[in-house]
């Protein structure tokens, strides 16, 4: 396709590397100073790294600009591969499980504790546990339960599962968390997205309302492949990939789900009997509006709503005075209680209002047969468990992260995400639905002064103790009282300063925040992720291929080269263009526009736009044109032909090419390539060397 | 989410910038000398883009290197935002058209010439058109028909389609190209890899056997959009889409288009009754073992193979020996004629050799009412329609630029696209289908010595006469050498020894070429380019994100710092970290790992495997890192808090924090999101810069 004269280097110096390439395609071996360095940096296993070099050592400290620029620019050590690469993020995943292995070996009695304590971090701190400390972390759980009793009946429902669900999630996953954890803070149980998700993605393959055994046994199942993926992430020290979820995507994101999750909890709220099984906006305020008004029922409208009111007063309480920050978090309690004793003296419930009936009493039966791994949706299920995965941790590392980083300590997040796949796979054995690290609970065990996760078995217990003595009073709850719960904690979810501040940065960021939003809200949950995922790379994508040059000009009084845009006091020199590429790849993507519009640059003798300083000088065809590469990471074919091609048109009009800071990949290529030897062209160090080397 | 305690700043500048976006979001105006001269290089629509900044003008020369590193490091002109970008791209759409159209308005004459010549480039080098050059055009014209008419009827039964549209595709779209394109060597007509792509796709929505009608209204229809989408991007100049198949993809999809086109050869060489409408080899591997040997025909294999093996072989000699390049070009039509002749001879086709039989005579046919713009597979069709638009610019531009480049000149790519949409709409009026740039005809036409694209017009006015008179001598052409004639040409498709160049220099571009391959093989065509396009762009996302680190070193002799693994020379300070941030987008994606790894880095006491030079000073904790950005494109919101975090954590272990060369983008975001402020980082023009004033 492309046949360029091979020219006459115009350099000095034979690169054997370039010759030898074309050859056999590997370089000539030969020993010298710098190869035997190399040796010491890059794993001697990387493929055949010695470099092509004079036998005689080389003084850079006398010798002139011009060996120096090219000598070690030409001839770098080669850079580790793919399989290098490849190899040293594996060798890292297993070393330490290795090392761990290797000392229970060696010392049997303290590799054994050492490593109990690694998977146990509560046999570490347990130590030192006092009894002041439990006060603290009795009073917390206890606040906690009082929170998480009635947040988690409301959770089920959302989740369109029987109320005790929520209650057993709350009392085995906490348990086996606060043995295995490392946050303090955290507050384990069911959480709103988490239900929201799951009940979105498994009522399209069972309907929940038609076949509720069904259903139950898809989500118990989704639950334990949740559990799988969380643990798998965390022993692959895949810790990464929850960042893939952009921060700006998370706040569009929750936000999405929080109006829908509120949308939900109005059929709740007007005692409606026919529901949608779809989340959108759209198709909830259909069924609503059409519904509306014979079906609505006043009765339960009027008790949610006053308690809705009452939460949300007590809530706003709670923020304007720390000190009452107990308000809000037992004021759901009370409402409970209130509200459950209202409908028993008034037998409301005999005037349409929902009640919750009867809760199965008694503690977490198993629920290991309940698992189902064939069926018609195996794969949907995992696909599902997977989603659920990466939302759940996603929450809970962010729990678990501003916590500790308030309090100063570090998590270890691959530690955490080990437990959390632990705590859900044995919850869902144990009638437990997908659990994490909840928000709104987790400030509440802040603020309730909680020194350690131990609030955490504290509030299981009490829990615990609530499933076997108390389930029997609940038969009176309005739901009407669980949907103003819900609704009352979905505030939280909606961080419009941060929003603004997005907006305020980043543009892009701004645009995958929305996205997501409209997604949730106008389409489906994971669409709504699906679209923030999407957004967030492509813009990576953009930012990493933008066809971008910008001039330099040198930085008054020193040998420094900056772009003229962002520093104005930068002074050009006349007859010379030096430019940068902006983006980090020239590659098939954008290497012919980067080659165009250079050539454009170069034909306006100049550039019209860019050249602030206007001196006449400038404004004559180039001479040479230095092409800055300190910010390309790496090339391509197409890029490097796309080089080859822009020497060849400048030098049609007598303006040379040379090339400062080529990158360690780049200059491996280009040599690889047989760049330098096929065009002649000129690599130096620094502009500034390019320039000297010119004049 | 995260509550970063506000440290009193310590640097002694104010800046009015970070807390003003506090504020108001807004900056603070205050004129200055380098406001004003901001106010030249960005657009003065762009915002508030004013600076903040003291009132007196700065002597950068005379002050000493703090105020250097810090004034306008930390201030510098608001980059243009998205929005800016936005409009600057459109506008350079759009100038180019509203420029001429100003020109028309001005001077009417003058103006419809110009705007003539522009579209129609043959008004401008007619002028200069000589006997001379005729003379050649002639000649290369009358190559290229005779290698023409058997390809065109070749391509066309690929295509699955009559005969005769393969030859009213070399009449019409090469007379509209020759008046439009700015190529000189291109020979337009119907190529091998659109035929494929055409049919493969248009038959699963319509049995090209069963309802020939129907698939021809379809594939003149796609055709039609083809033509639409080629000149929109032609017209919009979003030429730079073609570029994202990558060089690597294409040659890995060239390659296995080739073996499958070859594969659906064998019906014809083998005169097979029945096959499939799937194109991979395994389904169409397994219908020719099926069928074998009771269907294949000893006939038509042995004729085929015969004429097969004399098309070779003229191929190998016209490479051979550049002089006969005509031997290859008219061993098609040799062929042709001479098995023509041999089966009206001896009536072979009654013995089983299938022949073309009747061809529709006469030139192109109108077939406007052919084209289906509604019915159930109108959104289909627009999407076949961009596949093969985008395939067949690839192919065209690609030829266009190879040859423009052999001979030094330059090839408009938009004009040119353009060219090709006109010619495919008009095209799909008059029953061509989807036609383009040729590959093996280009390279006949320039060894034929054509001097301008008149050899187009000559070939399409030959076939033209070709039509009218001799489409009945075609009666008997047996379609087994139809199918040689393709295969032929086959090889020229399949470039091993850049395969093995793109090996030797990218493997993970190799990996693109390789997938692309195995995906139009193993499963179908689209699935190849699908293929060949993600790995393409995972590449691009891998590279940008990567989240990687590098020491750097103090090259000896200079004030120029580089990364210690490609310069082993380079020299560190002792109780200095100095870090290069590897990626060029600091965001979500890599944010955190980076965080992660330098901590590490930190922790480790210097850096175990990377220090090379092993002095005992570098192994204590490092009391300053210095962080050099010069890599770093852009950063997100999640980069932004990253950076916060690591501040935080060093600090606590009494190690500060530096910044060195942050870009334009990314100091200003910096600034946006108060960073400088929060965490009272230091930030500097260069890495020497940060470290003079530590020390």
């Amino acid at each position: 396709m492309r046949s360029c004269p091979e020219m006459a280097p115009e350099l000095g110096i034979t690169l054997p590397g370039d010759s030898a390439a074309d050859n056999t395609g590997e370089t000539d071996l030969s020993k010298s100073k710098f190869s035997q360095t190399l040796q010491k940096t890059v794993p001697s296993s990387a493929h055949e790294t010695q470099v092509a070099m004079d036998d005689t050592p080389v003084d850079l400290e006398k010798n002139g600009p011009a060996l120096r620029a090219q000598h070690p620019v030409l001839n770098p050590p080669r850079p580790p591969g793919l399989w290098d690469d490849l190899k040293t993020t594996v060798g890292e995943v297993f070393l330490s499980h290795e090392k761990r292995f290797r000392f229970l070996v060696k010392e049997p009695m303290s590799g054994t504790i050492s490593i109990l304590g690694s998977f146990f971090p509560i046999l570490v701190w347990g130590r030192n546990y006092t009894i002041a400390k439990f006060k603290s972390d009795l009073l917390a759980g206890l606040t906690l339960a009082s929170l998480c009793i009635p947040q988690s009946i409301g959770y089920a429902t959302l989740a369109k599962l029987d109320p005790q669900y929520g209650l057993y999630t709350s009392v085995v996953p906490p348990l086996i968390y606060a043995f295995m954890g490392t946050s303090r803070e955290i507050a384990i149980g069911p959480v709103a997205v988490v239900s929201l998700l799951l009940s979105a993605m498994v009522q399209k393959l069972e309907d929940p309302v038609a076949n509720p055994i069904a259903y139950t046994r898809l989500a118990l199942t989704v639950t334990f492949f949740a559990g799988i993926f969380e643990a798998a992430f965390g022993f692959l020290r895949l810790g990464f990939l929850v960042d893939f979820l952009s921060h700006a995507a998370i706040v569009g994101f929750m936000a999405g789900a929080a109006i829908v999750i509120g949308l939900q909890q109005l059929k709740g709220l007007l005692g409606l009997t026919h529901f949608t099984v779809k989340t959108d906006i759209i198709s909830v305020l259909e069924v609503i509006l059409k519904s509306a008004p014979k079906s609505w029922s006043p009765y339960n409208f009027i008790l949610g709503s006053s308690f809705l009111t009452f939460l949300l007063i007590t809530r706003f309480l709670g923020k304007r005075n720390r000190k009452i920050f107990w308000l809000p978090a037992i004021a759901p309690l009370i409402s409970v209680i209130l509200s459950t004793l209202i409908v028993f003296l008034t037998r409301a419930d005999e005037h349409g209002v929902k009640i919750v009936k009867h809760i199965k009493g008694g503690l977490n039966p198993s629920s290991v047969h309940q698992l189902q791994f064939d069926g018609p949706h195996a794969s949907e299920v995992v696909k599902i468990g997977l989603i659920v995965a990466v939302i759940a941790l996603t929450e809970a590392i962010a729990v678990g992260r501003s916590f500790a980083s308030l309090k100063g300590y570090h998590i270890d997040g691959n530690k955490d995400m080990v437990a959390m796949g632990f705590m859900n796979i044995v919850g869902s054995l144990t009638s437990c639905y997908a659990a994490t690290g909840s928000f709104s609970r987790s400030a509440v065990n802040f603020s309730a002064g909680c020194e350690t996760v131990m609030s955490n078995i504290v509030m299981a217990i009490t829990v615990a103790l609530s499933l076997e003595l108390f389930t029997r009073l609940l038969y009176y709850t309005p739901i009407a009282i669980l949907a103003s719960i819900i609704l009352s904690a979905l505030p939280g979810l909606i961080d419009l300063n941060e929003a603004y501040r997005i907006w305020k940065v980043d543009k892009l960021d701004f645009l995958a925040c929305i996205g997501a939003f409209f997604g949730v809200l106008f389409v489906s949950v994971e669409i709504g992720l699906l679209v923030a995922v999407i957004i967030s790379f492509a813009k990576i994508l953009l930012n990493a291929i933008q066809p971008g040059i910008e001039a330099l000009g040198r930085f008054p009084g020193t040998d420094v080269f900056c772009e003229v845009n962002q520093y104005p006091m930068a002074i050009k020199t006349p007859g010379i263009l030096t430019i940068r590429i902006k983006s980090a790849l020239l590659c098939f993507a954008n290497a012919n526009f980067v080659k165009e519009r250079i050539i454009k640059w170069v034909d306006e003798k100049g550039d019209d736009e860019d050249c602030t300083k206007g001196n006449a000088e400038g404004r004559s065809r180039p001479k040479l044109v230095i092409l800055d590469m300190s910010s390309l990471m790496n090339i391509d074919t197409s890029g490097i032909a796309s080089l080859e091609e822009l020497q060849k048109k400048l030098m049609l009009h007598g303006t040379q090419l040379a090339i400062a800071n080529p990158r360690w990949q780049v200059i491996d290529k280009l040599r690889l390539a047989n760049f330098v030897n096929k065009t002649g062209g000129r690599i130096f160090l620094t502009v500034g060397e390019a320039m000297d080397a010119f004049l």
